[in-house]
Order: C-alpha cells, then sequence, then structure tokens
C-alpha cells in the first residue's frame, strides 16, 4: 500500500534538498522520476574532489546511492533505506556535473534492488559512464518521521 | 616497489585533510595506520545527516571508502584508486563519530582486497557495528600528481 | 519467533546434503554451526575445476553461498534465501577441499547480515584465503516445504 | 594485444564445455558473442536444484560468473579470471533453462567492468529476469595454459 504519490515522493526529495543535512550539501536536482526510476544531477565543487581533481568516489557513490534510494521510494511509495550496494568505478568523473540514473529492476514488497549508473557531464554536455553498480533499497513500513 | 614509506603515505592523508576538496570536508582523523589496515574516524555533522537524523549512508560509504584506499595506500606505497566496493548497512550510524576500520585481505601487485566495517560512536564511547562491506583498490604505477 | 532449534537446522542441512539436488553434488560437510555462524567444506573434484586447473569460481561462489544461508537460518532459525552477495577473488583455489567460513554480522528480522570466507586447504592441511565477500541473506517467514 | 579473436574465444569456450571440469558439469550452450558481451543458456537439470525446487543461487551465480568471464575474454582476447562479483537474486529460477546475458560496460587494459543479468526461461520460452549484478574480469596478459 502506497503512502505518497509519486508527485509527493518528488516534493519530497525537492524539499530534503532544500532544506536536510547531507542532501542540501549534496543539492542533486531531480532530472527525471518515475515508478520505474529517478535521474539525479549534482553541480561538481571543489569540495566534491579528490587529490587528482577528479569528483571523490565517495561524492559519485553518495549520488548513486541517493539516486537508487530515490527509484526505491518512487517505486514503494513508502519510506526506505538503502541496505546495500555495489558500485564499480569505470572511469574518472570530471566535468561540470554527475548524472546518476537509478532504474528499478524489481519492486518487492520489502526490497526493491534498483540498477544505477553514474555519467559525468562535461560542459558541452556529453555524458561519460563513470561508476555503474547495484542496489537492495529496503522498505520502511511504517511513515517515517517528517 | 614502493614509492612512500608507511610513514609517508600517513603524511600525505594528513595534508590531504587539512588542504583537499572532499577530504577536508569530511576531516577524518587517522587512528591506526599501518600495512595492514587503516582506521579513520569523523565527527558527525548535521550536514552529514539525512531524513531520520541518522549519518547518511553516502557519508558512512564514503568514510568506508576513504578508509579502504588509504589501507591499499599503506599496503602498496602506491598512489591508487577505488575500482569496486560493496557496503552492507546493518544499523543507523547515530552518536557524535563514525570509525571506519579497513584491513587488507591481500595485497597483490595490481589491486589490494580490504574488508572495511564502519561503527557508529556514541558520547560515552560505545562503537556498534553500522556497515560492513569489502573493497578492491587498484594500484596506480606511476606518481601521482601531487 | 523460531521455527528450528540450531540442531534441527544442523539436521535439515546434513538431509539435504544427502539427498537434494545441487546440495548433494557439492556435498558439503558441516565442520561448525552455531547461531554465530557455519563453517562448511567440500571436498575437490575434477568436476569442479576451470582451465587452469583451480576449483572453478562458480564452486567457489556456490561454497560461499551455501555457508552464509546456513548462517542465516542458523541465527533466524527460520527458512530463508539468499538475496544478494558480493565475492572477491583473492587467490586461486587449489588443494584438496575448499572450506567457507561464515559469520553473522547482524541477525535482523528480515534479513541477516553475513561475512564470509573461502579458504583452500592443502593436502598438508595448510589453508589459504583465496575468497572473501559479504552476503545478505532473507529471512522466509513460513515454514518452507519440506 | 587480442591474443585470439572473438571467433578464436568462442572456440574455447566450446572446447571447455565439452572437455572441461565444472564448464562441462554446467554445459552452457554460446547464444550470443561478440566483443560487446556473451549470452549464455544452461538447460535445468535436478542436480542444480535447492529446496524448494528453483535452481539453486550457487548454479545461477556460475552462469552468471560464466557469462561475464567470456565477455572478458571476448572483450580483451585474453586470458581472464574473474575478480569479484556482486549478485542480487530478485525472483526464483524456475523453469527449463537460465540465460544469462552479459554485457561489457567498459573494456579496460587489466579490468573488464562486465553487467550480467541472469533470466529463468519456461517451457513457452517466456523470460523473467532472476538475478542481475556487476562483475569486475581481470585480465591475464599472459597466454594461459591449455
Amino acid at each position: 500500500m502506497r503512502q505518497w504519490s509519486v508527485d509527493e515522493v518528488k516534493r519530497r526529495l525537492q524539499s530534503f534538498t532544500a532544506n536536510q543535512g547531507f542532501n542540501h550539501w549534496l543539492s542533486p536536482r531531480l532530472l527525471e522520476a518515475d515508478e520505474h526510476g529517478a535521474v539525479l544531477e549534482a553541480s561538481v565543487r571543489e569540495d566534491m574532489t579528490q587529490h587528482h581533481g577528479f569528483v571523490h568516489g565517495g561524492c559519485v557513490s553518495a549520488l548513486a546511492d541517493m539516486a537508487a534510494a530515490w527509484a526505491g521510494a518512487l517505486a514503494s511509495g513508502l519510506d526506505v533505506v538503502t541496505s546495500n550496494f555495489s558500485l564499480h568505478f569505470v572511469a574518472p568523473a570530471v566535468g561540470e556535473a554527475i548524472v546518476a540514473r537509478a532504474r528499478v529492476l524489481r519492486a518487492g514488497r520489502s526490497v526493491v534492488t534498483v540498477d544505477v549508473q553514474v555519467f559525468s557531464r562535461s560542459p558541452d554536455k556529453d555524458e561519460k559512464l563513470c561508476a555503474a553498480g547495484i542496489t537492495s533499497i529496503a522498505v520502511v513500513s511504517r511513515p517515517a518521521p517528517t
């Protein structure tokens, strides 16, 4: 039983980004969202980089995790937490933004399995795959504290 | 062939934390470090939390990734990048700090395999396991840009 | 609520090994088993090898999966299925047997998180780590078909 | 530098299936193979099942691993070994066959990253996703023993 519609989940994400701790710090923009997945984009800032000047793997994985979790929330209409994820880095993340594309593979009652890919976007809008993985998102049945 | 001693790797980590992008943002403290692994601790701040008030999984995984990568650098004496990691969340991360314990399972020439566990530490210094995983750290043979 | 005691879970495993499909094919021996984990050993046969003469990764991962699943059944006292696992291979598996050591990291109501390591054992009883990983075992609440 | 063409890799796989240890036991058929990936199919037998009558996760993961490794060999033209993999099970594998579809995400010099999905195929040829994951295949530069 859904607690929230797709539109309500989108509003929650936008509210978290505007007001809430780490979501505000990373400030992902919601490019696409429906019951099948979510696409989030974050602008690259200097405080997201590592010692080679690339986006730090920790930020790449954080955006991947967020996109997967939001895909789980959109698919279930319920509060979710990440149960586990695996992420493989295939190229340095450079450019002006990173974009995480999360796609629901299966929405079960207690777990949503989500495929996720992260791309880096150059100033001339070319996208290049920089990480790919798979995530289990646990559905939390009771309403979350607002 | 090592490029840096354990002490030199430790100095690099401390320099990154003082001066460098995302490492400075997360500001991990190096509690232990030798050729067999590394223990990093980060104080919990409001901008690291998610919507339940716990430390965001993205910050837990970022610290896990850093500890694993530093374990790879300590074991190899060379520059490294994370190739891939899997992380399972087992309890909410709450408290005043999170502590990542990374232990080298095998140091190969091109890959260091690292086991990592993240604990949350309460103000009365109790530690509780909040995440556990495994990581492949790729050894980059040539000197990194400083 | 447990359905089976530790001893009953052990008897189920031994019955599966004696009579049941792939469990019979792999024929693991139960070396240790309690609520904290399980140790399974399988003799190496020619039909378990790959093209270098090592034990095939598929057999290493199958034994790892079995040990993790049995650890989940022992910890929960209920029927279980593997939800997901990650396995990193660190050395070729050679010798007369492979031994999987699964240790429960956390036993939740719906998921048991299990750390697993696989060792190869030489004829003179030396053990060498050949793979390590982490597994989520899903607890199936209703009795399984016998 | 490739050691084998795509056709030579295909012949090697078919030779392994005909003659070699665990490959012969599982006996995958090669449905598709080029530099971008491989599709392998294995008939379901009673000795591949678990206690609910489904295909054992160990066999699902073994076929996933084989397909990913062959994708790595096809992409590189060199001998390969699996470095690590993560597999998420999303539905029971039932039916007359299981089909693993491995797709190369990136072919690096030392590692090929491969996305893999396993489907179960019913007698009326419907396919259903039963597992999905991601794999790092390590390229072994020197010729393998034949």
